[in-house]
């Protein structure tokens, strides 16, 4: 199982670092990688259109401002793509968001939500338990997890603030 | 192959059904249903919960305004869900999307552009393609063709035009 | 006379500290929990489905992005449903107010400001002023001591700048 | 029972329709007027100041643009106010609901979607079921009824799509 | 020559300021009052109905999000009343803006940019020297140094860049 | 009493008709034009400079887009500027509104609602009431006759509707 | 002198029309194209990568929704690429107008209005005119014309408002 | 080989220092200036009007808020104008940015991103090497150091994070 984590710039790496860590608590190879759809097009066209040769199953791709790399790497692939909205220093994220999911008929690209980094991982990991069975188990489990630190957080708080 | 194709109301099939006529195309069974997750909470709960026992793999979910269809119903599988944000009477579409993408960690929505209902399709089989190994195809060919109706767009355009 | 304040995660605690404190400064008995729309549905439904029966007459809940909580939980009952919308770190917070305001016909989330943590205690006491009618005197007296600390800041100011 | 349906301008009549008929259909008399904060501030004044003697134990205000009415009347009574922001020419509704939403610390107004005229009265009806309850039965007849209805069209849809 | 400078909250203070020393450098009286749309709309009413009798000429209305003070005041009288919308801490004061500037017809607020304090005194000594000649002096004195200004910080530019 | 009445294109008279008939009802004379800020830079600011000397006491400027023309002429001169701004065919007027009213410190407009042409006008009698007492009685006429029609509209209301 | 001007599809040629003509106008010869950043990845590269050979000058590119293919075009070539975006059926224009000018450093879009054609083809006359003197003086005579346009109007105009 | 690097407040030079050095580094003479179209409208005039006389074939201008000085200078010259929206402390640059990119048909500006003073140089730079064929080679030797940065932080980025 191998998901590659593809940034615009190597400034966007500490958003992503809960995306990689994710994939990997669930057992996923990660091949993270800096390319940019307009500094370095030639490198992200073969990066996509040898993706999948290259054993790689979904792509996920972060990026701000006007985020085009998510489009440009679904452009040449039709594995799954799913689009990570970075923001940066004005617009609050919405010029990435719009930049992603707003594709036109065609090429669609997966967009959670700005800076989602755990989201995107997730995602790529329901995508992937479609074909790799031992992760659904993986997934129920975290979801269970996920549930008992919430009512764990619940017990806590209705004990400090009672009725 | 099984895809759900869930709408928060009847309203919504319009722009559904290139979604469900575009999944056809590519040889998987649709189950289409109208459920709402603020009108018919328990259906939606029922059938989110019991989506993967019933052969489904993944689900679309469309609604507009505060639109939580595809969120709550994420809430109740692992199955990746596909979030098509429908354009309402009021705001263009910008309160379905945020609905929809602004997911919190540990549920993540894989959001289309508002209105994007073939997207929506697409994404689905490039999800179900990483099990099914002859989607693959499909999906080449499908882009295959969309390359050639835009390059003879193309042709006509520069035909009429000329330099 | 009980209020259920319930936050999708610990973290909007700090919001809604000011939301309890104001609705026990009224003698209202405040049930506070944490439940997640998306990582604790069943808890949430359950809490929401049983509120009547276990004396709850008002929910106010808060949230912040893809907020589906209040809409969630007004999906499983009838009393009246007060959303309170969070900021997070991208949006300013209007993710938040659409996701929970435009609900769809039939089932209505009393939203109030973002961040309007004492905005929704009020209305909470405003609501149950209605059967308990002793809480009408009390409103009576804050909206007083409202204006009374506008007037004294007035008095303040006109000493200071004089004319 | 009865409930004031207020507009700032009579052009706001047709968004309203929906509201009282609601109302009306729930056993609540409804007082009906036109009254703007901009243009007739003392009949504002006037009846938000007398509404609770009259008998009026929720008050409904709609209006558009720098939507202020909701705000006013809340200013002068502590009947629970709810706000009905409706779409003008330009700015697609959102002046009308950030001018009712986003009220100060103090004065609640419960705001509910863009010309959500069926919310706005089935909030005044679950506000007034705490009181009186009678309504809280007829309030789960139009909850099943609403699910009946999503589930009558979601059999049809099956029919019709089938899978 | 008198203009009333109101705040919706002391919390305002800060930002009217420069609107207070402002009118005061052109010899105009300043009242200034804290006044609030919501928390004492008798004190409101009262001031704006009689502030014409009271010898002020021209009032300065700062409020932050549903800013409804300017609009308000606007009701009780026919002199000309500025709104300056003051940034609160979400929405980046959209919300204030859009609920000073969005006026319905009959009621106009002049309207300046959010927080913008200077202008707004700039436009009642403006108003104000339609009736007071001796002001176009002083206004045309205050241009001319502001264009000394920009013509001094660009020779030094000039000769710190050079060409 | 004299006031411009400029439009940055012909094309926006059919907005501005309720702007000049409002200022002949008050007996004040319209000097209309058509000026560009940026296709007849020249001839706006001729216009401009000179308009205090023609007898022009207040100017109204109405554009859309990047509507710069209100801030264009009161650059020229010390006399108010109100600003009107006006949808075009994107942007739902949001573009010609902050265009207008975020004017920098220093050179204020006192910009008026959206397609806002009949308090543009209103707001000018205003200011000119300042200097011509005569104003003042027809302005609170105006203003009477705006509660006599909303209080018309009541009662027609009141009596279609009755309780 | 010869100038591109690609559109991301078909349906674009409407609104590009006017950009043609205006290039076609000043004697520039017009090479359009039908190149889509996402559907046809290969012929936008190779286009982009050989235009300054095949004697293209400037590039114009017009495209809707998530409108990445100014910016492709512009990552393979040094060219000065026009970025025009295009209103679509949602968002206003606004996801094209983000998409389009928020490019981050390095690769520069030049961005006109949202449906802006004409002035997409007038900056591509500016820049040519700085190679192409012959050009600046038919600018010059095109500014004139526009100048007199807007007089004529205003002459037309004042003689039928009179004062 | 000369352009124009106008600002219309010096508060804008920390953000056009990386314009004038990156003009700079292509060897680009640099006439910079404080001209405001509002405070020194007669000097912006002038400016322009003998820009191109005075030896200038670019011109950047700089603005915040309500961003008119790239449009006005633009009314002045037929060169091009590259406009660069400035961020200001509310509005999140959005204000700058309508305000400069939604120019009227007929004077063009040139927009780049908000804040996005490198990319204004660029795209200086890239009209300039219309005429100046020296430019061509560094522009390209720009683009492959651009690319070899990218290239060099995605081998750390691979050597760190492995597979």
């Amino acid at each position: 199982m191998k998901a590659a984590v593809i940034m615009g710039s190597i400034s966007d790496l500490p958003v992503l670092e809960k995306t990689i860590s994710t994939l990997k608590s669930f057992g996923i190879a990660v091949d993270a990688r800096v390319l940019s759809a307009h500094r370095t097009p030639n490198e992200a066209h073969a990066f996509a259109a040898s993706a999948e040769q290259n054993g790689i199953e979904v792509i996920i791709a972060a990026a701000g401002k006007a985020a085009h790399l998510a489009g440009v790497l679904a452009a040449y692939t039709t594995l799954p793509v799913i689009g990570l909205p970075v923001k940066s220093s004005t617009m609050d994220g919405l010029d990435s968001l719009l930049s992603m999911v707003q594709m036109p008929p065609g090429i669609p690209v997966a967009t959670v939500a700005i800076d989602g980094a755990e989201n995107a991982a997730l995602l790529a990991v329901q995508m992937l338990s479609l074909k790799y069975e031992a992760l659904k188990e993986k997934l129920a489990a975290h979801k269970a997890e996920m549930a008992r630190k919430v009512n764990e957080s619940n017990q806590k708080l209705q004990k400090e603030i009672g009725i």
